[in-house]
């Protein structure tokens, strides 16, 4: 089945208590790619650079399967630009520099032969831009999934209503979900979460894994596997948001009980994405890596 | 098999977002004996209360079984107080009020015939204290467990390290396993703990679940259950640990396989104790309460 994906590529420049970066390829849809591609032979992409940006990335996407037309490249502008430093427990980082760049006015085209896609990712944008792509398409996806971030919950609240109502799974942290319903529990903060649009939902938590609620009142839980070293965490919602799509994408039926399969590919996938900067790990490695840590997963919660 | 219990017996006055508590029965070993006396009916209780205590608390732990001739009663003293408030988030809560009273120079006497018991769990109290309750038995108990907390990190070191090299199993949080290891990544901290003495160590991570660690680098994980609400969080997790261990030591063979067992009927009766203020829930229910909602856990897990 075919993937569409849109979100942000772009520069980031990261710093943790192991090193620093210059300016390295980030942004939500180069980890989504980079990851569901592992799984699914159908993605494309639509995302929008500036001239500076390093168009070899876009060649390792090619490589790897992903169909880049989609990507706008617009002359005598710059990339969406992100810095972060991240604390000495890396589960907290302040943002350092955001330039929105070629962002700031990101007009989503979709190439014509992607216009019926069987999925759709919704990368971490305005919620203006989310509900344009949904607009643009010919059908209704098999199925819609979102992230988004508190950023648009502070600036653009009716906005992200509205493109919940036309989702079928979001993603998003535990921080978020509790400022997003108004709930401390998570579990009454994910009833009405759903009860604002979307059926499913995932919420990550970080080192501490990853629940997905479903219709019916089903819950699962997927752990995080427990590390020897967390070198950077920048991308591994995005990585773990492409491995469970691309999973999903490549099988025949999706309903809650594939869903949970999905969501052990994501955490695997996941769990190689912070060894080491930005996407560097996840060039190098490959479907067999992310199946080589199921295992683990299953150990780990196994009675 | 027999369970020999030492900690805590107190008074707790708690404050949450939903409410407050007079002195209501608290401590450590409160929550422990409870928990452990609906698996294990060979309870035996080392503990310090003043002449100011509620002792139909003490009738209470009889009646299910607990033997309370451990409990010394100091005439003209004041029992243990702890005073507390709880955050917006449930996660973290100040300390208002600290009183020792009879804890201060509480010399653990031991009834004769709880000198020899199979499995003895040493509740958060001073280093000191644990040492000598281990020194006056008459043999090596099956297994010791221990709990501690980061005050006595911070002000008795050296007398934490040789008590560590005296149990088998030590139960702590995610945040003072990173204090006592100096490391971050919860696996290299779980491996130093280890050497210092512990062959198995339990990381606690409240509503994020918790982690038991094993020889050979073997690792479980057991989730929290997501639950409606969090009352009041105080004991959740000596009762976790009381129903840890009292699970143990109604089987006939410890070993990691049981343990892991063990941990969900810990996790279980914790779920519930978070439902009341204090001791409250926990009277209320037993074992087949707790044996009730082992089934959740495995469905919050299985694929």
């Amino acid at each position: 089945m075919s993937l569409l994906i849109i979100g942000s590529v772009a520069f980031d420049a990261i710093e943790t208590p192991f090193g620093q970066t210059g300016k390295i390829v980030g942004g939500s849809a180069s980890y989504i790619s980079l990851a569901s591609s592992m799984f699914c032979d159908r993605v494309g992409l639509v995302a929008v650079v500036g001239e500076d940006f390093d168009f070899e990335f876009l060649e390792t996407l090619r490589s790897r399967g992903v169909d880049t037309n989609g990507v706008q490249v617009k002359t005598g502008e710059k990339s969406f630009f992100w810095s972060g430093k991240y604390h000495l427990d890396m589960n907290s980082r302040d943002t350092l520099i955001t330039e929105l760049n070629v962002l700031g006015d990101f007009d989503p085209i979709i190439p014509q032969e992607w216009e019926s896609p069987d999925f759709v990712m919704l990368g971490n944008l305005s919620p203006g831009v989310q509900i344009t792509t949904l607009q643009r398409l010919k059908k209704r996806p098999k199925l819609v999934v979102m992230d988004t971030m508190n950023f648009w919950m502070q600036i653009a609240l009716p906005e992200l209503h509205e493109v919940l109502k036309m989702v079928d799974l979001l993603t998003i942290n535990d921080e978020e979900a509790r400022l997003l319903s108004g709930e401390l529990s998570l579990l009454k903060a994910a009833r009405k979460i759903q009860s604002m649009g979307p059926q499913y939902l995932i919420i990550k938590k970080g080192e501490h894994g990853a629940l997905l609620f479903g219709p019916d009142n089903q819950i699962y839980f997927c752990p995080a596997l427990p590390l020897e070293e967390v070198f950077d965490p920048t991308g591994a919602g995005d990585t773990f948001a492409g491995g469970f799509l691309g999973y999903l994408a490549s099988q025949d039926t999706v309903d809650f009980s594939v869903m949970k399969k999905a969501l052990v590919y994501g955490s695997s996938a996941a769990s190689y994405c912070i060894e080491k900067f930005g996407t560097e790990r996840l060039q190098e490695i490959n479907k067999t890596d992310v199946e080589s840590r199921l295992k683990l997963f299953h150990e780990l919660v196994a009675i």
